[in-house]
């Protein structure tokens, strides 16, 4: 066998390996027994285990100095190997036991912290954490930026720097938007009780209709929504509130997003590097187009509305102008899970430069907290009035996530860009999404990005889709269309 | 580290690893969406694989060599160990993937053998496995008897005389026994409609009350009731038919057994090579005295007829003792799964006879029809009518577990050995069922057996929980006992 099959042959198993990996975690959060928890630990432990020692095995290196890729394709999947591999190479194998020790520590202490309202009771252990990313930075980076580095594991391809240009020609805009917004009345929300069965029902409803194939996977409830797995087997969650039917449904809509993502790329690259969604950015960007340019359309909430009078009868708006009011309200609120379209971004741009300056040591974790709360007044217009609901928030700092939140922002920019040539592709689309069908505008994500996994970079994912390059004008022209014909701006 | 920690902390690892195949088969069988089954497939191998790998690690000989046992747990730890590593290295490793390749081709060929009742179709692949298992034994034995060695699988410490005497004891009584049983008028069964959830409700109060702990396991439906996993998260499945309660109730309970003596292995045994139980037929002693001495006695169903009515309304029976002759009732039938306690056995003889001298080249595959259909005959009066019924209706030679089928039967003598010791101990035990009360039994069980894990050899297990070695003469008493009375023989 060459070098580039007994590759493949490896890399395959290790795949397969790494989706068992992923069931357990399903497991872990839908079926298993609360008693078990600690035995789950050590089969983790072990499964993981067996992961870092394959991806370590030092014959990938052999392989990939003599490995002929036969095909495009095949050039792709060694860039993937290659990339996971350098980096693995990169991190000093103390340093990387460090952090899985410190941030497996620091996450409970961030859970009570929060709880307690107690940020100096989580200072110390984010010191060391961000202590030990900025090393790990710079064993990534080799005299490059630290951030950018970091960010590599998310976002390949991009830069801080990129990103702080693209989210500073936001911020204004948004800023202005959500002032404006909340200047006006608040539209009304839904009333009445939602019986849980139903919204079930509904949700697997609008999972079959966004193109979720249930045949290659299931939705079942859990405390927080996700979606797991790649191939023939993804499966999402979510949750019910009998108050609040939008929570299940924007949650299933928006797992579907990131499972359908999964489920039409193309099967040839199934368990292989390229075998699922291209970035977290990317992912995101599926995952927001579904939710928000789609499922918060003005077209297809006419449709939800009469759906949601056949399941729960008088829901409270009168008719489906209104419906389409109550679902995309903007509200004040502190919590970043929470928002809506218009200041979810805005929460995201000051966790990316209060991460970024503490990589690169221009803010230290001791002021942390009132840089928060600073940078939080000066785009939210309020005080921060606890921890909680302020820098103790979010789990991804204890859990050394350095990088990740702007995928989050980036997601909404490249759904913005793909919401645009999917306007221009399909003329025709809000009829269809006025009808509930969503096939449209699903098949064309399939046809133009879904299917290629990782066969492109990130940034070359979304240009082929799109025809250009991802930029934010598409997204901020978009929300300022909408909410300014809801809000009479 | 000394040679004994480190092999006990890589055997560890290795039963967690198959702690998640385990849970991975829970899945298959129960949640795992149907589109999933080719990608499973290429996960199941990837960590057969990964376990097979750490399972003839040559580092285990050299701490095998040189290990030192802290204590008595830690020589039978070692017991364990070595066995399973001498049994691996025995068998030459192109002879062991022959016969899962051959194992894995035989049991598509058996089904669709089955399905069509054709076994000329299944012959050929059939003498393959035969052959092969013959070869397998032949290097397991090393010079010895071929079908003892196989058994060690299974059974360690048994011998297929030692069997043979046993079952040939028990034999002539329970072909009288059944004789005498059909020759009286049967009794009326169930009638009416049972409603599957009220099934499930009324299955997991059982399994509740034969001391399952769900805070470390669930209950979920599958086609075929099965018990997974040891430790912290033992999960067991049953199935409904609405025509047929028994069906649940019964497969229920039997679970519950395997399943109760997994959770009831002593903490300090989890994860290690002691940590499940005995032996299958030690297994099987627990699933057939929970379901058996105990889910059939009259004082149990006593409680049971009142428990069903409350669930189910008027179910047919007019008192208990109906009920209880509805629950015990013998009818002649060709399905080794579906016979009551008095046949069961004599299927279990009919097939170790077989089995047995198809290992010793006593039979060939080409007369196993006739021989089947002849035994058949004269132990249960009556033809079979098509190779369904007869040797074509287990999986068991097909995958090539040959010596597994005698550990049924073990399981039921050494039940009524224990049944037996548990009379003894617990005097007013037939108060206490009568009260729907199994805790007496079942702490019994558990304090005298089931917390030894694989501490003892499974005949020693028996032995300290009886107080005596195993003997046929306590099961064929209850048996003539039960059912005589029941008769009125």
């Amino acid at each position: 066998m060459n070098a580039f099959d007994a590759l493949m042959e490896f890399q395959r198993r290790t795949e397969a390996l790494a989706q068992i990996a992923g069931r357990l975690g399903w497991d872990q959060e839908t079926v298993m027994p609360r008693g078990a928890a600690a035995q789950r630990g050590e089969e983790m432990a072990a499964i993981e285990a067996v992961l870092h020692a394959r991806r370590s095995d030092p014959r990938i290196g052999e392989w990939l100095e003599t490995a002929e890729p036969p095909d495009a394709a095949g050039a792709a999947q060694l860039r993937e190997v290659r990339r996971a591999w350098e980096r693995a190479n990169k991190v000093p194998a103390d340093l990387a036991s460090r952090i899985a020790q410190v941030t497996s520590e620091a996450q409970g202490k961030w859970a009570r912290a929060r709880a307690e309202e107690d940020f100096p009771a989580f200072r110390p252990v984010l010191e060391e954490v961000v202590t030990l990313k900025r090393e790990e930075g710079a064993a990534l980076a080799q005299g490059g930026d630290i951030y950018d580095a970091l960010l590599q594991d998310y976002e390949p391809g991009m830069t801080g720097a990129a990103v702080a240009g693209l989210f500073d020609a936001m911020r204004p805009r948004l800023v202005a938007l959500r002032a404006e917004i909340l200047a006006r009345p608040e539209p009304a929300g839904l009333s009445g009780q939602f019986d849980e069965q139903a919204q079930m029902r509904l949700a697997r409803r609008l999972a079959r209709a966004f193109g979720y194939d249930m045949n290659r996977g299931r939705l079942d409830k859990a405390v927080h929504p996700f979606s797991s797995g790649s191939g023939a087997d993804v499966r999402i969650t979510t949750r019910t509130d009998p108050a609040d039917p939008f929570n299940c449904i924007y949650s299933t809509i928006h797992e579907t997003g990131h499972a359908a993502y999964e489920q039409n790329v193309d099967p040839s690259l199934a368990l292989t590097p390229l075998g699922q969604g291209a970035s977290m950015g990317v992912h995101e960007s599926q995952s927001r187009i579904y939710e928000n340019q789609l499922g918060r359309s003005r077209a297809f909430t006419g449709w939800l509305f009469g759906q949601m009078r056949e399941a729960f009868g008088n829901i409270g708006p009168r008719d489906a102008d209104a419906f389409h009011a109550a679902v995309n309200r903007v509200r004040k609120g502190y919590i970043r899970t929470e928002a809506d379209e218009v200041q979810y971004n805005l929460h995201i741009f000051l966790r990316f430069d209060l991460e970024r300056a503490l990589m690169a040591g221009d803010l230290e974790v001791a002021d942390l907290e009132t840089a928060w709360n600073d940078r939080f007044r000066t785009d939210f217009g309020y005080e921060v009035d606890r921890p909680s609901n302020g820098c103790l928030q979010d789990v991804h700092w204890s859990v050394g996530l350095f990088g990740y939140f702007p995928t989050y922002a980036l997601g909404n920019v490249y759904a913005g860009c793909l919401h645009d040539a999917l306007r221009r592709a399909v003329p025709d689309l809000d009829d269809q999404l006025a009808a509930g069908d969503l096939s449209g505008a699903t098949g064309w994500l399939r046809e133009n990005l879904q299917r290629f996994g990782k066969l492109y970079e990130p940034r070359e994912t979304i240009e082929k889709a799109c025809g250009m390059a991802p930029y934010e004008a598409p997204l901020l022209d978009y929300l300022e269309g909408k909410f300014g014909a809801l809000y009479g701006l």
